[in-house]
């Protein structure tokens, strides 16, 4: 049985599933840090800290995953700095910011110059959820972005991306890596890049097999998994 | 600098200050997500799925971290079962216990009868905080565990041990192996078992410095580290 692409709608079904108090029962945190630690665990399995120490990662408005993911990179040993030009003014985003400042993790306000001094970007700017045009002020982070050319790891869905139809109009990103979570979008299909990793081992396989999402094995106890081209 | 091992109250202290909301800035939900996936990869390390398959999880009144574990262990291809005999009536626990029951996990009364069926027994009864006498009904629940010849692995304490000075008028459990969090507590200097490993990789350096907690390095992206016997 084939992996199954999700649409936007059947995967923000399963999000809102996964935290009901009448059926998944998860919190958001625990959801975030699986799923930022899976982030972190995949980009140790392509881009060595020796090779790649220097990691930039690029936060949108509801980017915890890329915080989560920041948190451990540091613990992993690597040099994540933060751009995160909108930060929303909620407890769980404001925590996990300052779980970072307590790790001494940069939080850089210029983009061009941070470029200059890093090995590898993390874009964890849009997620499943995003729709319609790029507002202020990602779509001049985008283009900035997208005019380096260091490798970008995009967490879930590449930036600027319609999450079923893909790089529509090349707006958006082109990561070498995507590592999408819980399952992949229908837009990854359309993925060219390197690498596709899977991350999220958090699904009940009672919901896998509602869903028919026919997900691989992760190997041992990785919170991540190597998707096949 | 050698790993320093916490008394109760550095214990306790570092817990508060880890969670406090003008310092760590961690949620329990995170932590104990950490702490509990940190030991379900410590089992894996040395229990393979393929040997001791039937792991019998015994939860104590805020063995958060057990049930998080036993979670973990079921996605990574273990049968855990869950003996939970005081199931406190906060959220985060009937969370943390709806989660299982949505992996169908069993819950087991008998704790004699689900014993002639595991390979396995992890110590989730008393964790930093433990002091006094045990309790009922975890006193007759330890008396059953020490009468088992199968391995035990004890979260943090071995349950009965005093968390200073050991396992004071032999009433408490001898785990083949335990997986401090954090730090060691003082009571791990009389582990007597094969395996003793460290998880809870979530310190701020700043806090291990502060502490002077001389932690070791963990392995890649593992979230657990064997110490030395």
């Amino acid at each position: 049985m084939a992996l199954r692409y999700l649409g936007q709608t059947l995967a923000q079904q399963i999000d809102v599933e996964l935290m009901s108090p009448t059926a998944g029962c998860f919190s958001i945190d625990q959801l975030m840090e699986l799923a930022g630690f899976s982030v972190a665990q995949a980009i140790t399995k392509v881009y060595s800290k020796e090779k790649f120490p220097r990691v930039l990662i690029c936060v949108g408005n509801n980017g915890g995953d890329g915080l989560v993911c920041a948190r451990h990179l540091h613990h992993f040993g690597y040099q994540p700095s933060i751009f995160y030009p909108k930060q929303p003014n909620k407890l769980l985003y404001q925590n996990l910011t300052n779980q970072l400042r307590n790790l001494d993790v940069s939080m850089v306000n210029n983009l061009n110059d941070q470029l200059t001094k890093s090995d590898l970007i993390v874009d964890g700017i849009f997620g499943f959820s995003f729709s319609g045009g790029i507002r202020a002020p990602f779509d001049e982070v985008i283009k900035t972005l997208k005019s380096s050319t260091l490798p970008i790891v995009s967490i879930d869905i590449p930036s600027g991306w319609n999450v079923e139809q893909g790089n529509i109009d090349n707006v958006g990103l082109e990561p070498e890596m995507l590592v999408s979570l819980t399952a992949p979008k229908i837009a990854a299909k359309f993925f060219k890049g390197k690498h596709h990793f899977l991350g999220g081992r958090f699904i009940p396989p009672s919901f896998a097999k509602k869903y028919e999402l026919n997900l691989p094995e992760y190997p041992g106890s990785d919170q991540c998994v190597r998707l096949p081209n």
